[in-house]
């Protein structure tokens, strides 16, 4: 395949390491990225060392933090790397005019930065979406502008809410005539650990169960990730989104006490059971996540697996599984994948595949 | 995607079995089959049912036995469900003139089955060879022919020897010339199992290593395959090919009594290294092969296990692996992903994607 020329909106955590990750990847050239106070765009190729470096000072957290590094607990409300501290200010948080992209020698301050990038899209293949979402609609109002300026390539999100993809599914038409094929939820959760359970399932005629269980340690990234957690609180028994909302954060921590620090969640709202339904390769209400948070440990208290169970064309009934080492951090998991898909979506739009894919339905045809 | 209409050359185990798979897949429709005696073809779809009922009594050992069901040890010689025993008759075993495909009400008797398929190939989008390959360049000189009656369409093996895809790739012109996209390799390993790596790989910006290990339980199927049993010799510590070439029956009979009936075999040569490497998943001497082959239980000696260690791009070392549930069959684990892969072929065909494309060339652009 040659070479893919990409974008990066958003310079926030999920950005950046997209950015640094995808240095170790062949064919793969980073020509645009922008925050929300800037634009840098050389189309022969950025140098992605120094607009990292530029940059890195104006993480508040600094790069070894929680903004930046640690994962986010998997949520239903958040980016799948995630958490809202990630991505809160739309890239880089921001020390004043100077700060963000345009620290880069290579950036240029700008008002429209979203359309700044959409105006040098012609010879952009791919646009990484790593905007905070915190409006539901925000990803999809976005490709919509891209799809009315005529965008023709892919378009890729990491996000993880089920509600999100029907929105896109609303606007598949538009996609379609634009010539666009978003990919989406194409982090670790739904993307990583769904493409497994699509490979998983190829020994079996029947899934019966699909079963995605995840660990996140996130001690020094806690401070960063108040919002994620909270929202994680509302997947707890007894607990709702309304709940969570309103609870102060005396209670948070009060509750998080309780629990000596480590939260497990069960039968979570995931976007990983309607892409997985929408791949075919089982019911959405027979796929089950779950999973612990510890926010007092950087270890991950739970090996992140994939369960797939199902019945064979000879009638055995199995669980084939994937497992994620514990040394494996969530970033590593989202952003490898992410740049995979992307190249998928790439070579899917080339062929004129237009619309909305989930990453299962990237996987070899199962 | 629109459906696909495939054919299946060679009604052994592995075709029989691909037959029966594909009537659980959507979108699938079996248009042709042939044997050495016969051929069946009916563009409207085959009745798969009747076919596989009328000639199921003409394999020789019976359904149940090891020709039909019963999963061959991996080895580098033989189709990777392999063994010779289920695909030596180029198909069904045969009793007489009769015997095979003709026994079927939708059967025709032939002299020239592969010519008969290649005449009705214009509305065929992927042809599986199930096809024995005892001479090293079978499979290859069919591919030729194919390209020779300028076949626009997917052809697709399910063997291992790595020198099949040399002999592929040295044809890769003539089959780019004819718009062939061909799959090889894409049974249980290396296809299952080399796509598996490919996406446990992942987590890394660097892998350092990937092992396959496979089991086997052979006693209801070793005498229909004792001719792989001998092949799989030639791999165990102090043996080659043409020492194992060269036992007498008696010779293997004590190796296995001296064995217990288990034989472990390791750093075997299989084509997955290869194909990983033209993945670009890692270097092809990083990977290992091997297992362990029990001829006096149907239980798995051991679990199929794909392990793939690397280095993040946070620097971090880790293993992801992959298991196979001991209760799937290598029948189970060959035919699903065949299906999956032969689509992905179609859908990488209709792209205009000709050439020679291993099982994690198909995965999402890793």
């Amino acid at each position: 395949m040659d070479d893919i020329r990409f974008a990066v909106l958003g310079t926030g955590g999920i950005g950046r390491r997209t950015l640094e990750v995808s240095q170790h990847k062949d064919g793969l050239t980073a020509v645009a990225a922008c925050d929300r106070n800037g634009v840098a765009v050389d189309h022969d190729g950025l140098d992605v060392g120094e607009l990292l470096e530029a940059t890195e000072g104006n993480i508040a957290s600094g790069p070894d933090e929680a903004s930046d590094s640690t994962p986010a607990t998997p949520t239903d409300d958040y980016a799948s790397d995630g958490g809202a501290a990630a991505v809160e200010g739309g890239g880089v948080k921001q020390h004043g005019d100077e700060a963000g992209i345009v620290a880069s020698s290579q950036g240029e301050p700008t008002e429209t930065p979203i359309d700044d990038i959409i105006a040098e899209s012609d010879t952009i293949d791919a646009v990484l979406l790593a905007l905070p979402n915190l409006e539901h609609d925000f990803i999809p109002r976005v490709a919509e502008r891209f799809a009315e300026a005529d965008y023709e390539g892919v378009l890729i999100d990491v996000l993880k809410r089920s509600r999100v993809i029907g929105m896109l599914d609303d606007r598949e038409d538009l996609l379609k005539e634009s010539g666009i094929t978003f990919v989406c939820g194409a982090g670790a959760t739904p993307g990583f650990l769904t493409g497994a359970a699509a490979l998983a399932a190829q020994s079996f005629v029947e899934v019966e169960e699909v079963e995605i269980w995840w660990g996140v340690g996130l001690k020094s990234g806690y401070e960063d990730n108040r919002g994620t957690v909270r929202e994680d609180i509302a997947h707890l028994d007894g607990y709702d989104i309304e709940q969570a909302r309103e609870m102060s954060e005396e209670e948070i921590e009060a509750l998080i006490d309780d629990h000596d620090g480590v939260l497990e969640f069960h039968d979570m709202e995931h976007a990983d059971d309607v892409l997985l339904e929408r791949a075919g390769i089982c019911d959405a209400e027979d796929v089950h996540v779950g999973g612990v948070l510890d926010v007092r440990s950087d270890e991950k208290p739970t090996t992140t697996t994939v369960s797939v169970t199902g019945t064979t064309f000879d009638g055995e009934t199995g669980t084939n599984t994937f497992e994620l080492d514990d040394a494996t951090s969530m970033e590593a998991n989202v952003n490898g994948p992410a740049l995979g898909y992307l190249k998928a979506g790439v070579r899917n739009n080339r062929a004129g595949h237009y619309g909305v894919f989930g990453p299962a339905d990237l996987m070899p045809g199962f």
